[in-house]
């Protein structure tokens, strides 16, 4: 189903061979990187045309907007696209936490080791 | 060929068709999202243990160290994992621009508009 995305936005996008282009989602006051969403045309167009972030989901194949089921939503303040059309900047502010683990971002728990000399 | 990387961090790596995961790189004290790039398992093994962020170059198709022919290098100060391992967030300090226009970010030149109500 073609998207009602603008095409002039939507000429810009290099998209991964399943048509989506990563989505970086940053709170906008403290700077925090909350999570990494995937987003094609269609998503990329609810997400400016209802300042809901909405993204597609890989794993049930369907469109989400974040907190619907949660609450914990997004309100988007700004996006801005990158200089080769592959990632997109999310800027929003947060309802509660990010993650499904109930906490604030998706890499809290994550920390990997650096052992550079 | 196998790559080096710790068989545990590998082992909680979910990557794309082409072995990838999603890179979002942020200066460590001001927050800023500078750019995303992709690293497979050796790339993830060399920011690691060289401390210098290393990618794996989609359209070239080689592993490139970030400011290896600018000097706009990204010296790397943690690194973390997503919950569903398919994305990892590099803090660093940026030399210089990190986007190859001279760009501060790879996102300065690409607001798009959010029209929502």
């Amino acid at each position: 189903m073609p998207s009602a995305l603008d095409p002039a936005i939507a000429a810009r996008l290099k998209r991964d061979a399943a048509g989506l282009v990563a989505a970086v989602v940053q709170q906008h006051d403290t700077g925090e990187v909350l999570m990494v969403g995937w987003m094609d045309d269609e998503a990329l167009h609810r997400t400016l045309t209802t300042g809901r972030a909405t993204y597609w989901s890989r794993s049930r194949r369907e469109y989400w907007v974040k907190g619907a089921t949660s609450g914990n939503v997004q309100h988007v303040k700004s996006v801005a696209l990158d200089c080769d059309g592959d990632a997109l900047l999310v800027r929003v502010d947060q309802v509660g936490g990010a993650c499904h683990t109930g906490d604030r971002t998706c890499f809290d728990a994550g920390e990997l080791e650096v052992t550079a000399p």
